[in-house]
């Protein structure tokens, strides 16, 4: 048995994104709907109209929905009179007040919509009653009113014992803004964009989950790889997830071959010791002392054969034979043997990799993301992890289906990544 | 005589912003459109359908539209195979070459849909014939394949002398991906943001005339600035826009007072010539010097009566009767006695300012900006300006209705706006 | 005819870059100098001597660069006492008020030197003769002292009417803080730039130990807590550093609170459930539904008292008896009655707790670190956390003589702290 | 038992901090030292002197100290002369080899001082002896040169099978510069924290003074421009800086190239109208044709003499014969005929223009700033602009002794600068 209730839209409503939000809600809550009518307002400054029948399983999942629709502009099409409870004391508002968005709102009592005056988000919405024909009420001759019930907002260390506070979302109906149309101007329409403040543990879960399902149903996960990642003290970690086969493919540059190398033969990443912070005396010199041996064994291949490296993300991807794309760049030293130095055989080499992605996970790098993302269909998995939120921007804005943007810490985040994977396995 | 032409979407056009976005451009471009059919999957995995037609003026807008239309995933419901021209040298593309985007595509050739291989972005496609039943074809054994005809990407530098590149629109089709469904996880669905790449003279001129059309409809103008308007050497156009009425209402902090202030007393910002770049001896008293002298003075009204201050944005203030609120905070020096120490006061202060604004201009200050974004309607312009793209982004996401973020250098923005509005009028 | 002087330098002026600065000064200021005595301590723990003649074209010069020399620590070798000046009114200093630096001083008061209790940034210095035998003295015996004279910082909002305070610099005696040598340990010297680039969960366990150094020694330690540790999911870990002891005191803001307690009521931070990323229905409203509670149950404590709360941060500094500062601004939704809305209130509240602290850890806040460093002397350590670089830069740059700065994501650093603390303990 | 060794500090030795280093070195690493003589140079121009014997406990301590303080420019009081091995191969180096700073070096070869040419960082020295006499001597003729020794930096990858390389650092000596004396100006010496709180367009005035001043003495200005310099608006500026001859070189990637010449062609960069803000709709597309018209003119300068470009930065630097590099990267498209695809040939074409540099202006791109970073000495002139403090920091850690960075938009600096050249001229 199910239950239903007749909601309506109206308004810009296709321009607003409201339709596209009200459907998705009803799906994503597990409800469904039936469109009665849909009118689409053709010109300009048309409006539109949709009335639709929404069903869902039990009352409890029906007033959920209802509740989402209700922030998302939709309201009944049989709205009642707003819920009105007196505050029990100052400063507290009654139980289940309604909370306010920042959009335009009215309220309905007495049958009729009241706009609720200066609008604000978080606030209480109070409403007062007519002034009753009482022709001495001080406080309507004050505000110049004639009398008629009012209703506004009230931040709650304003509000009155005895205010009649608007409880729940029945009767209240919200209209969010619709974008403007035809030559928008610079104004934009409320921008998102990629925030930093997300549980970073769980997301590190999540985002392990899906490398570990990648792999499970036989995909191949490509990791996009910065120098940062070594500096950060994050190559172990690294290294240990080539090993334990989450990273089929690498795809990084010189600069990043060149610091794992030297960690592997010196300890040091720019001549610091990144497990103790010292710098050892001549320390400096270790960046370029690394790239004289590789050059002198021949490649890093040989450089492992001839155990003059033992560890590390490279060393990993050669005993391992996860294939490995360094592409150089102008900022290189050296480069490396193994270095393609030419941007378009570079490109090449990545595009085929990228090919063969199920899921990258971009570390750090720019240059390297972008690179590979170029080559990306946009039904590829990405992960992006940097420290600067303006690179996840960057990267997030090429248009994945699915993407997450991360902005943490690799030193930190690579480590977490590969206990999860393999710790807790 | 209008011209009209039918298309149709389909597949998850509604949680793909698809459908949106098409109507959108119709709109946008002066087209009108008609819907003939609009069926909604109810269900989770159930796709929607829509056909529609598209009329406009004249074939030249109506070209236009459809273009767009095709960019968002509509397609001609009486598709045309795909015009292929063979390319007139290595390297070298024909003219007018259809360039990909990241999402499926598929090209019409002799009446079926062929899928485009390795879709991958800004890429020129390439359709191989059929092997015609010519047993001895060397590529199609090379490839494994049965001889069927193929299209695929080329990169600009991989195109070779003869290849059949598809031209203009006409028989692709592209699929934009949809957003996944119920429970969504982590991954988010192309998630936009701020970007600082774009033409900032070009920006500043547009936020020039929203300044100047609010006030010639008679409405206020609401500057929220920080310490770093000062120090950035844009005290003196925020001044003059005070002076000549662009700035009706100051919101902003002790700090950009007392740095306003110092400036006007001892030509220094924090101890720094603003002008000369010196730091004259002595100068790191000054800021501290400066709060007591007001203090003594009584406030900052009473320091401009006794000829204390003779210029600044404090000044034009006073002089000009340009309401300015000064909202405390806990790392304040001083305070100055007009700063509102009490957080709840100050907030009033600042509601009392939002609720008579129609345009606020938010200059460096997260704290002040998110305290005055705070009290906004969604209904209220916003100008938000920050070097930080972070602090962009954060107050953009409050949801205003109507907003411009702009990342750039107050100390270069605020002067050319005064130029602007100022100069050339 | 030129004028002269002599002026000392002592302690490790080398290290401290004490000497370099002072040569450089009188160069650029038209100044010359004769070195009469250096005397190079040439083992770790030995002092150097410098005295020289400093000469310049006139008094003023001379003055300037006395003035100068000063600020870095150089003094007359022939001091005279401070000049003292008693203030005309209440929050009313004397012209020329000598205004303090952060490092240790000294001001000579009847031909001895007393030290400046309570040094802290941009205060004035109230020198209070002694007792003169009176043994009645009521405050003497209060402060538990034996009637000698005392000199102390005061804010200028606290200075009283006839306060006795230093102006000038005659008679002060300035000593930053020398470089600590030899090993040096995760510690900067008032180092400028910040690099993200450092391993890092080796500098974690660095941090970690300094932490249980300091508790070892039986020092304090002080969190200063942004919102962002909740929404990063680091909530946990921080509650869990305050019940095992490692926090002893807690500086935050109404958002952090609120946020934390979001958490424990229903375990979401701005309506996203921390551990599962979902954002239940209805959970945007969790934020001012929190708040309403706690005001109704009275206070924190109270909520703590009566079962509303039972874990978080929050929880724990009332169940632990650690003290916590919740300082109010601008942006605070509610706020909680906990919180201090007066910022000169707050202020005063943050200084005592930055007076009693060894250890400062600051994570992800830029005002409440500003405010709490704004109080600290330059020999109180500081730990700065915070995932933009910038604003790890500017905490910095405060001049602390033992910082760490450290660029990464207080969702993984909490964390990983508490593990190393705690767990490998 | 205790080994000793005397060492020399010569040169501006307070100022640049080298003394106060070299103390520190030595007193870090265990040792002890005897300052003999200390000669300080007290007018503005006078150079200081120091000797002083230096003890360790062991030959093995002595060479870590010695290595070190050879690092801050001391030196041994009797230089040996340098080592010198051959190059076993083609690339390789000898081990041990000297691995170059960027500042001024000589290396004591037949008993004298020979500056080494080119000095760059991370490079190896190679000598070459004299022409002995020979009149023959080709190379000498081809050099213009009489035939005595000569040092000079050499890539690894150029170095060729029996080049003399000097090896250990006996021998070398290297002379970092000095701080600026007297009023400073706006470049900082080797800073490395940069604060975005300047007075802009004071700061922009002065260093178009600088650029001024560097033409005037007949000195040699390069532009290092990224993309975000055509997004921004900043293209028409640039171009007149080249056309009246402030900028003499131009160092870029293929997207800068692409980026002007589409809004040369299309008035558009990638798809949108700089002037207007508007984007065309097919504006997408024109960033591809415009690369796609390139290649089929067969590069820049054929399509500026076929009249197919007509305006913007490469424009003006074809027609006034300002050299160009464009140096390739992973994430073009394209790319232009013109762009060098090999990383190490652009490396040397890079290196080719920095070395002609007087003053290098570096404008909103890390990698090729970083790019011609490494090839400059410490002792060129730098500007370096970016919106991301982040990368101003980083461009300014590389340690050039004259050095101004500026957190601004290029948006707005490029046109205020190019005002304040030509207009205000």
């Amino acid at each position: 048995m199910t239950v239903a209730r007749t909601v309506e839209l109206e308004g810009h409503i296709i321009d607003s994104g409201m339709m596209q939000q009200c459907f998705g809600v009803v799906m994503d809550l597990g409800g469904n709907f039936d469109v009665e009518v849909f009118e689409v307002g053709e010109h300009k400054d048309a409006e539109s109209y949709c009335r639709m029948t929404v069903t869902a399983d039990d009352e409890e999942s029906l007033r959920e929905i209802l509740h989402e629709l209700h922030q998302h502009g939709a309201h009944l099409s049989d709205p009642p009179n707003a819920t009105l409870k007196p505050a029990p004391g100052d400063r507290v508002v009654p139980h289940g007040f309604y909370s306010t968005t920042n959009h335009p709102t009215k309220v309905r009592y007495d049958d009729e919509w009241l706009p609720v005056e200066n609008i604000e988000m978080d606030c209480a919405v109070v409403v007062e009653p007519g002034a009753d024909g009482d022709p001495g009420d001080e406080r309507d001759a004050e505000n110049g009113r004639d009398g008629g019930p009012r209703a506004y907002t009230k931040v709650l260390n304003a509000i009155e014992e005895g205010d009649l506070v608007v409880t729940d979302e029945a009767g209240v109906r919200v209209d969010p803004p619709e974008r403007p149309r035809g030559s928008k101007g610079p104004f934009g329409f409320m921008q998102g964009g990629v925030s930093a403040e997300r549980p970073s543990e769980s997301l590190i879960r999540e985002i392990a989950e899906s490398v570990a399902e990648t792999k499970a149903e036989g995909g191949s996960v490509l990791a996009v790889a910065g120098p940062a990642v070594i500096h950060s003290g994050a190559g172990d970690a690294l290294a240990r997830l080539v090993r334990e086969g989450y990273v089929d493919m690498l795809s990084a540059g010189n600069g990043f071959a060149v610091h794992d190398l030297e960690r592997g033969q010196y300890g040091t990443s720019l001549g610091m010791d990144v497990e103790t912070l010292e710098s050892p005396r001549k320390g400096h010199k270790h960046h370029i002392y690394t790239i004289s041996e590789i050059i002198r064994a021949g490649g890093i291949e040989q450089a492992v054969e001839q155990g003059l490296v033992e560890e590390g993300v490279m060393y990993e991807c050669v005993v391992n034979d996860a294939p490995y794309v360094l592409a150089g760049s102008i900022r290189d030293d050296g480069p490396l043997p193994d270095t393609i130095t030419d941007a378009v055989e570079a490109q090449n080499a990545i595009r085929e990799q990228a090919r063969e992605a199920d899921l990258v996970v971009m570390l750090s790098t720019l240059l390297h993301s972008v690179a590979v993302g170029n080559c990306l269909p946009s039904t590829t998995k990405v992960v992006c992890v940097d420290i600067n939120p303006a690179t996840v921007t960057q990267l997030l804005d090429r248009g994945s289906a699915q993407a997450i943007g991360m902005v943490t810490d690799v030193g930190t985040f690579v480590p977490k990544l590969a206990e999860v994977l393999v710790d807790d396995a």
